[in-house]
């Protein structure tokens, strides 16, 4: 790609897409999203979208953004710098994001990057964990009469960032990137007073062929018990009590 | 319809599919939900989905079963009763549902009643008008170093349910079908010591050729400066304070 600290000026500037890709089935992307992989000539992806996914995007160049934890900010700003290098140099990037962009997707620093260059760009919303998760077990996020409120939330730190410790005050609770910080979560609401038996609903891998549920307590969780250390969503709240018929 | 209380059995029993329908756009349904409508013998939909979703299934029987606020209940117990007979008649039964049916979708009842008469059913998520709204505006609900914790929640009450004068201790506040409750949400915040110019937005008809946006203070909503007294999507917090470039 040019190096745009180069004299020559772009010959042309694109317009970026952020895609939410939704959480993983290659099904649950927008019809929006799906029109817009078809007619990329760039995707900047991140590490966890499938092939399948990717296949819905043959034309276009396939760039693997993904990072891993550690080190974030810097790989932020070398994703940054690759979307404004796509936009010199081809008419439609396309920045395919697991998930949701505008929930837990940094999507703030690349809009920022972007603007800051002088590059249009849209966001095309996707179902964010959350939803699918409440899809997949087949349980309400609110429930009339039970809860109205849904809280999303992480309490996983970039760097020089405080632990969260709050448990957020909403009727439903769903912690991304749960795995040991759920567990303290737990602790943390069994010490404020929410009974043993609060019910809790683990989802692993959602909506992936490899798609794993784990109804349980808060007692249960707040002891250790979860089905994986690996991120999963953890669903926490009398909206998720397993139906009795 | 047959009535199911007729001796005669049900010829075949389908099975019926909750689908989110999105915020409105036509393309901003997932892909699987657009396949389901193009295979539906019948689709029951809420009064909110528009003309051009409703192309998506030229094939299909069509049944608004909107409701307004009034009745409620009475009107939930009425659609139940339409899902099932609807399965005792179809193959495939789709209940397409405004946003996402797991979130202030009402789909718990749904889900129970079909459940009850032992008719099979999978949701299928939707983009939720959060997410949508976030895109439009191009503000993310959540933000490194400033916001971490979304609160989806709605004052909007139920018959027997008591007004929700909570407000959710998160970072993100995103009130649905806000107007006339926002203000009110909006006069507990300065109370409780929010400060008077934290930043809100307000969107409605998110995703809609009329869509309309309205950046303005905790203050001026609290002094009742709406756009709209219908139904709005209110976002709070200092993820929404536009960006400076």
């Amino acid at each position: 790609m040019a190096n745009p600290s180069e004299s020559t000026a772009p010959t042309t500037t694109g317009i970026v897409y952020l895609v939410g890709a939704g959480p993983g089935a290659v099904d649950l992307i927008t019809v929006r999203g799906a029109k817009l992989l078809a007619q990329a000539d760039i995707v900047l992806h991140d590490a966890l979208v499938t092939p399948e996914m990717l296949a819905l995007c043959p034309q276009a160049i396939k760039i693997s953004v993904g990072k891993r934890s550690g080190q974030r900010s810097a790989a932020q700003e070398h994703i940054n710098q690759q979307l404004i290098e796509a936009a010199q140099q081809h008419a439609i990037v396309v920045r395919l994001k697991g998930g949701d962009p505008m929930l837990f997707g940094r999507a703030d620093e690349e809009m920022t990057a972007l603007e800051n260059a002088g590059i249009r760009f849209e966001i095309v919303p996707g179902i964010t964990t959350a939803m699918a998760a409440a899809a997949s077990v087949k349980l309400p996020l609110t429930k009339r009469g039970v809860a109205r409120s849904v809280a999303l939330f992480t309490s996983s730190t970039a760097p020089g960032e405080s632990a969260e410790t709050r448990i957020p005050d909403c009727d439903s609770l769903v912690q991304y990137m749960g795995g040991k910080e759920a567990i303290l979560t737990a602790q943390r609401m069994l010490a404020k007073g929410f009974p043993a038996t609060h019910p809790i609903v683990i989802v692993e891998s959602c909506s992936r062929p490899e798609e794993k549920h784990l109804h349980l307590t808060l007692a249960d969780l707040a002891h250790g018990l979860t089905p994986s250390a690996g991120p999963v969503l953890v669903m926490m709240g009398e909206a998720f009590r397993k139906r009795s018929s």
